[in-house]
């Protein structure tokens, strides 16, 4: 895969530590497992693209199947819209970030974030194929909750027709990863300031029920 | 604030229930004190800005300071660059999103997510003045980690020459947010199929203390 986000071009945290010889541990990957690992641990993406000149970011659910990624919206929502088969297709960046953790270093200059990125660019289109429609959807509705697509009931022909879905090939991507400790200059070290690293995880609490769900109705397994 | 995100054009989750009378639940803002506890709430954005033409979206460091938003990168990075004074400054989309939670309605259409998101639409200018930029530093520590600004190796001349910060008023902004339990058809309520919200939250796990952190150094109160 290309890379979308050199990194002598583009820095989203820490940047200045380019300068210091400490690539191992901030630095892009082609990797596609690692590609794939990252986007299949969140399912909201920020996805960019261009109106009247002007860059739009906008959170989106996301999902993979294979080397293909699928964002949904409304039918009457201007990125569907500009995206339309008609057309030859929209221009997108779409950005899955996982932060991991925050990293306090002795020097404020120093400090940075722990963090997992993938960037994606290319042309996003609709997709208008009801097969590849329906099987969007469920990944859709897999990739936030897996287990939960073959649970709900499956969208009817109306609601298909009143969802657009948009498809964007994995073809030129980027991951991005930081690990690690703090990075200080040696002169610091002595400094009496605590350094380290401050985890930060996302976790799903207890499932709270719809007050008009049947009380015979179980908890799935999968949640 | 002007509505950067209006509800009839752009719709970031659960598009199709806006055919439905469910506004209350899923609506554009414009409420300053809403605006303010969604960015203060968060440290990362996804920052978009165009390039040659095409989107480009990237996490970013930010924070605020007043009406203000401040965020930093490499002085070699293209969006700071781009944005230097002797520009016209760049247009950017600045965008903040939290997920609250997954909301499963029995059917798959009306799956859904709760979210708070702040859309920031603007021109971005690059920090010269240097009290501003010790400011702008100063905040995006202490946004990340309250009380840790005062806790550590201010930044040298040399570190904040090698540091860019952009700064993007707080004009054109809207703030869009969806709570609350699933939305399913009258037809579908009794469809054998779990309904509600698995909350989804953020947390920060044990602070880890670098290997090279002397004993004797005590883990801050604000940690």
């Amino acid at each position: 895969m290309e890379t979308a986000m050199p990194e002598t071009a583009e820095a989203p945290y820490e940047p200045t530590d380019r300068t210091i010889p400490t690539r191992s541990r901030e630095r892009a990957s082609y990797d596609r497992e690692l590609v794939h690992s990252i986007l299949d641990t969140a399912y909201v993406c920020h996805l960019g693209f261009v109106r009247d000149g002007a860059p739009v970011v906008l959170p989106t659910l996301y999902a993979r199947v294979g080397e293909r990624l699928y964002v949904h919206g409304s039918t009457g929502s201007r990125p569907l819209r500009m995206a339309g088969e008609a057309d030859p297709g929209l221009p997108v960046c779409l950005t899955v970030t996982h932060v991991d953790g925050l990293v306090l270093a002795r020097s404020a200059f120093h400090h940075s974030l722990n963090y997992r990125s993938v960037v994606v660019h290319g042309t996003a289109r609709q997709v208008t194929d009801p097969s590849e429609k329906r099987t969007a959807l469920d990944a859709l509705v897999e990739h936030a909750v897996p287990g939960r697509s073959t649970d709900s009931r499956p969208a009817n022909t109306k609601e298909l027709a009143a969802t657009a879905v948009l498809r964007l090939d994995l073809a030129e991507v980027s991951a991005k990863t930081r690990t690690g400790g703090p990075n200080d200059d040696p002169a610091d070290l002595d400094l009496p300031y605590w350094a380290g690293v401050v985890p930060v995880t996302t976790t799903r609490g207890l499932p709270d029920p719809s007050p008009d769900l049947s009380p015979s109705t179980p908890l799935p397994a999968y949640l």
